[in-house]
């Protein structure tokens, strides 16, 4: 395999997703992951340009950013890409008005937005509001639409708390794709949309830049196949099975974000 | 397009769906189809062998016969095919202790089954125990799996209550195969076993079968995909657009099964 230096020429920019790199979460709160808050400083007293990119939806933005920085994190609001407000974005754009299923976190996020008559279903990790009543619901909405539209913030598999893994909206994506047979528009890692408006954010082109995240497939496939680089770190959801993933492999695999920042550091363009 | 004297040439023995067919149901209890409890017995008084060939995994086939018997249907549980009893044979079979998540309503099915320590997941329409605690932890049971195995009482997309369409287990059992990345095993229509062991216990062959059901895909094309003949009813979960799906074409469509089994028993082979 190419050497560091080989592998991490022309860096510019790095993107880091949240939730299992920077913290672990669980019902009573998140805890910063060892080495973590350090990192994020010395990246960004770096020349590197940093973009944080979550697939978070159970929390606004400003929730989000206010427990980061309650643990530690140099974070603020507008360093954050995140799947709610850019859907906010293409509701207003096209007219659509949407059914909600999301956690009561992340609803501040949909303060403006015209709900009335819905002609759409958006739906993000709602953890228990996942309710057979509320998918049911939704699930009506979709039915009763000529040309119905359903729009899912991410579609992970599961995600990692201290109480062990947890069902993420992915599967609740696909059960409603299958009742109502049609087909979801996802907001968020791995939409090729969602990476580029992170990049254009720091101004920072795709073959300048790294991502990295605790996910094969949604954080490191996802960058890939946008032509970034990816790093996968050891934290988070990551498991041991993911480094003979059969069809994905990362630029490199790093016990933590610590360890993915020294390695930056020391072998970036100087 | 043949005649009916054609299309119906042969036939021996019919498969009759249950929830749609005979009666629609909703919280409060059933209710009877229009003509139904009389085409069940004119059927039953002809030479043609019948066998009711179900999906509802809410109910234990005692409670549902019960709740037949008293809408006025000549039914007894030894003329049901349902797929909690054929689960509880596979699970004998292969040495399988579930993890169940099910309705309370079909649970006495699973009695005598061993339980301790699970080696695989049973799912069925579960309704309100859909909740996303219990989905999470059918998950969770799963990921711990070597080899996990994820068996699914039918896959409906949908039934229709009298208050509207409702999921059935169908999306619920999308949703943790693609969580967990696995290929649930279907107990039920459209599996060809399960249509395979209805026939049998009538001594028909498939050729010489008619499936009468309200589900375009679970009864008309799995019936079809077995080499046996079905058709249609409107009532139901019947929606207009059924009459031209794209992929399926029904050997006749009814209004009814009265209409339906007028037809059969006026085109017998006499």
């Amino acid at each position: 395999m190419a050497s560091w230096a080989e592998r991490l020429t022309g860096v510019r920019g790095v993107l880091l997703d949240i939730s299992g790199v920077l913290c672990d979460s669980s019902p009573g709160g998140a805890t910063a992951i060892a080495g973590s808050v350090e990192a994020v400083a010395r990246l960004k007293q770096s020349p590197l340009k940093v973009r944080f990119c979550t697939n978070e939806s159970q929390k606004s933005v400003r929730l989000l950013v206010g427990v980061l920085q309650q643990l530690g994190f140099d974070i603020s609001e507008g360093e954050v890409t995140a799947p709610a407000p850019a859907t906010c974005q293409i509701l207003k754009e096209r007219g659509l008005r949407p059914h909600l299923l999301i956690h009561e976190g992340v609803r501040s996020e949909f303060d403006g937005i015209d709900m009335s008559n819905p002609n759409c279903v958006v739906i993000a990790d709602a953890g228990e509001a996942f309710s057979y009543q509320n998918m049911n619901r939704a699930f009506q909405v979709l039915m009763e639409l000529e040309n119905p539209v359903l729009i899912s913030l991410g579609k992970g598999r599961y995600y990692k708390e201290t109480s062990g893994l947890m069902l993420d909206v992915g599967g609740y994506m696909k059960a409603l794709e299958y009742a109502c047979g049609i087909k979801a528009e996802v907001v968020g890692k791995p939409s090729p949309e969602f990476f580029k408006s992170a990049l254009q954010a720091i101004g920072v082109e795709a073959h300048q830049a790294i991502m990295i995240g605790d996910d094969i497939v949604g954080d490191v496939d996802g960058a890939q196949k946008c032509g970034m680089r990816a790093l996968q770190v050891r934290t988070g959801k990551f498991r041991p099975g993911d480094e003979h993933h059969p069809e994905v492999k990362a630029d490199g695999y790093m016990d933590n974000l610590a360890e993915a920042v020294d390695l930056l550091l020391k072998h970036m363009d100087k």
